[in-house]
């Protein structure tokens, strides 16, 4: 998985505490944690591809998320930045083995494919089952501090 | 994830057919796919590393099942071929945010961090969960023909 991974989330987080309605650019988010500003905005315009965060132009424009946190879940956020292709690469190579169809979709039929594709439903129904607001909860019990902290350093960013 | 992991469970998997005993060399078990035989070497060898398979030179060697089929599950051979890292990359970059400490190990107290592990750890107890021996008596049951199917083109690719 790509370290785009651990900055969107981070970044869905740090968005999850701004004052409602604002909107944060690149450039503050990318600050936030050190990171290049412009790979940053990749992961970020696939959040917005992925009605994660909506994203506007302009002198007070930027990103900000799209819907409540309780809708966002972290596999929405792992499926924005990786694509929603299984973590298992099939190739189908029984198609070349004894009695191989061309017209068989193996991804299917094959034992070996399904048994991978339950430990990817798996990962997947874990990651589908935590939302961000599940994630700023716990954050928010465990680091009091935490929103208050990321909204000063956000405005000490934009400043 | 690799191709290496399917054509290392597939080989697993045609290995659990061949007569006990016997050793196949790496160009068969490739040629019974059509694979590349130096890169399913490298993937033969990985799987000897983790005492999934043993390996003997000479005339008549080649790779067999180092243990039971019952005692390979899907996990080990995943690992033995990707790697015992976890999927989600995490750079710690918290350590960067508002009261970042470059001593704390924020793979651990990172909220995000332990819920993507939470998924990883799903994942590898669903892949953990399956043995060789499982898969075997499925495709057996599934489709019969297939351990014979399968010793005859070995012993075909053999000759």
């Amino acid at each position: 998985m790509s370290e785009g991974v651990e900055w969107a989330l981070h970044s869905c987080l740090n968005l999850s505490w701004v004052e409602s309605g604002q909107a944060v650019r690149t450039a503050t988010l990318a600050a936030f944690y050190e990171l290049p500003s412009a790979y940053l905005n990749k992961q970020l315009q696939a959040l917005a591809r992925a009605g994660i965060l909506s994203s506007t132009s302009g002198p007070r424009g930027g990103f900000r998320l799209a819907r409540s946190p309780e809708a966002i879940t972290l596999l929405d956020v792992v499926t924005a930045i990786e694509g929603p292709e299984e973590a298992f690469r099939c190739d189908q190579i029984l198609r070349q083995g004894p009695g191989g169809d061309a017209e068989t979709d193996y991804r299917q039929t094959c034992l070996i494919s399904q048994g991978m594709r339950r430990a990817d439903l798996a990962w997947r129904r874990e990651l589908a089952a935590q939302t961000l607001a599940d994630i700023k909860s716990a954050v928010e019990r465990q680091f009091p501090a935490a929103p208050q902290n990321t909204r000063n350093r956000l405005a000490a960013l934009r400043a």
